[in-house]
């Protein structure tokens, strides 16, 4: 696939096989046979267990910083659920940005990764690829389908050689609430809390841009609970304001940010906003002029 | 040793060193220092701390998929526990399987993993060896010893470059229980129950075909606790399937299945195995027509 | 920057940034598109996070085993506590031992482990380097500054070309304590407890020879807990043995020994030696002759 023959090819690696067991290092195994020559960069293997979004949010915003190359991707509930291949496909894609391919599961995964580098090309279904190891298990298709067809590729196959064509339109795409700016507020949706409690949000800088809103004002933040099962939602109102850091506002304040992703994010100095505003993931949070 | 001049020589890394501290990161050094061109693949360093009997086994089950190469494996109670170089060997094994040689202490960590390969054919004593680090200490045996002779043997070097030759059968074994088919049973044990209970059993599904049974049917388990002070067993009863997936029994049944090392396993659907049985290893499970 | 055409460019890696984020493998990518043939080597990425004295120890112990290369090493508290580039420089920086270049924050860090190479013979500030990417964040220098100017190094940069010179006697150095052998007692000083509780000392094996100490003999440990509010040190007496390994001493029992870091440590045969001293980093340990 890379045919910048210069620099070795090269192969990314996000799942959330985690580190304690084997897997991720078999995987790399099953690489080195394949393509002896290609240089692996684990991106992480601690996404939370089966957490297709989680994973899809972190591949994408990782994406500017990747190299061409092959970006190997497996978060994969379906795997064994229902009896193994006939779960959820396997798939490739060709982006529309050159010298990228993504491999993994046709879950929604690799869709907003994708985007950033222009859209979908061309896909093909690699369930049945040639390139699969001989005996194929029900559940660790990372090692038996994803990482044999990844090496393929970029041991220089095309897409045509590792799989079945099929329509880029028809791949699964995640079912997520987006941002949406109105009136002068900005509706976003909290995409994950990290470590320390920052509440990262699905929305930009641009947005609030958009709305007129500078680093330095101070903000209305209403946070609605979703509740899943009624669907009613109990919002609540805090101060904050649009900071560039924590330190511009005083310990235990709320703070809107730019994140080192680029993305928008609540926080607290020193504290958490996860644990200020009680929030959780999809909860709804609208923003708009203090 | 590999004789296969296009790709770059492979060593794989197993050991219970763990990633917090900088040991893993230190045998990589000493390694890039002796055989810049090696790339090393890290098959997993959170083996249960000392625990040999599950470094072997797991090391063994990945061995289908590893590419030829030296296998670097550092699980080793024995390294300073009676003070240095009287506790245990260290040795080198080139495998009856070509292109592969195992590196590690002989405590039988090393010998199911060369089983798998056919068998040791020529094994060194690598104590003292020449391309030991000047310095050796008394407890990180992984940097001083091990992984410097695993790069010079990735470099090229002969098993007779690298140490005093021992004769194979003097080699320590893994004294551990086997599994045994007679009278229409199979007798088997715990080896390990993994993060979600599952337990893995030393048995497989070719031992299972030759007592008739196939996926699909009703089996009878009897579970029996081993108590090491006395050795008595209390035995309890268990219906089982022997199924494909998790899936095909109701949830909080019990199951009998192939997993992906290709190793028969009991489990729960959504649950825990180990916790239906309090089961724990070295546990005798006998598998019989239900 | 590293003149050895025969082999690969390696650049080692340290860090606080723990393997749960996707922050070490983004650093690696960003390397990997400014430096394709460079061979990374993980020391760890479990530095205590910000504990600039415990990444600058752990970085220098490691250093007699690092092969000649770039040395990136990111703890760094100072990232975005007061505003961003005010807070500290960013720097790398050329030993007097060849072939070695540091790059990482200007606090301290890189200090001891420049020591131990002969001290440091060329710095530069890369704080506004050419080599940046285009848009550098708040909080992740590590990706921005640090890797891809490591990465240009390796690739054959000089120091000039990747920032502007700095006196290499204006680096930061860290505040901590050293020891100091008079009246035939050597002080030292606990620069962290390991997982296992043995208590690292910032002493070697050679002061305690010169005191005329050999393995084997009787010792006194005085322990003084270091009370940061008022500075009194509450001083308590221990009998301990200076031996060579844990099994020299009966169980519960204190000994000093050498580490496999070749430093000084106190350790109790199957015990901690935390938890019977009750000691914590900057407690002062006086050993003399019991």
């Amino acid at each position: 696939m890379p045919p910048d023959r210069a620099r070795p090819p090269v192969i990314t690696f996000l799942s959330d096989y985690g580190l304690i067991d084997e897997f991720v290092g078999v995987c790399h195994a099953v690489i080195a046979q394949r393509c002896p020559g290609a240089r692996v960069i684990d991106l992480t293997h601690a996404i939370p267990p089966q957490d297709v979004r989680a994973g899809a949010g972190i591949l994408a915003a990782a994406t500017p910083y990747l190299p061409g190359g092959v970006h190997l991707a497996v978060v994969d509930p379906g795997v064994g659920a229902a009896g193994g291949d006939q779960a959820r496909r396997a798939v490739a894609l060709r982006t529309v940005s050159e010298h990228h391919v993504l491999v993994g599961p046709d879950n929604g995964l690799l869709i907003p990764a994708a985007g950033r580098l222009g859209g979908v090309a061309e896909a093909v279904d690699i369930g049945d690829s040639r390139e699969r190891l001989e005996r194929v298990s029900a559940t660790f298709h990372g090692r038996d389908i994803f990482a044999p067809v990844a090496a393929a590729l970029a041991a220089g196959a095309m897409l045509a050689d590792v799989g079945q064509p099929i329509a880029p339109d028809g791949l699964r795409r995640l079912d997520q609430p987006h941002a949406l700016a109105r009136d002068g507020a900005l509706t976003t949706h909290v995409l994950r809390a990290d470590t320390f409690g920052n509440l990262v949000l699905d929305a930009r800088a641009e947005d609030l841009a958009e709305l007129g809103l500078s680093p330095g004002e101070p903000l209305c933040i209403d946070h609605a609970t979703r509740t899943h099962a009624t669907r009613t939602h109990a919002a609540r109102t805090h101060a904050a304001r649009y900071a560039r850091t924590f330190a511009d506002v005083p310990p235990g304040e709320l703070l809107l940010y730019e994140d080192a992703q680029w993305t928008l994010a609540l926080a607290v100095n020193r504290g958490s906003a996860a644990a200020l505003l009680g929030a959780a993931r999809d909860d709804e949070v609208v923003i708009r002029r203090g």
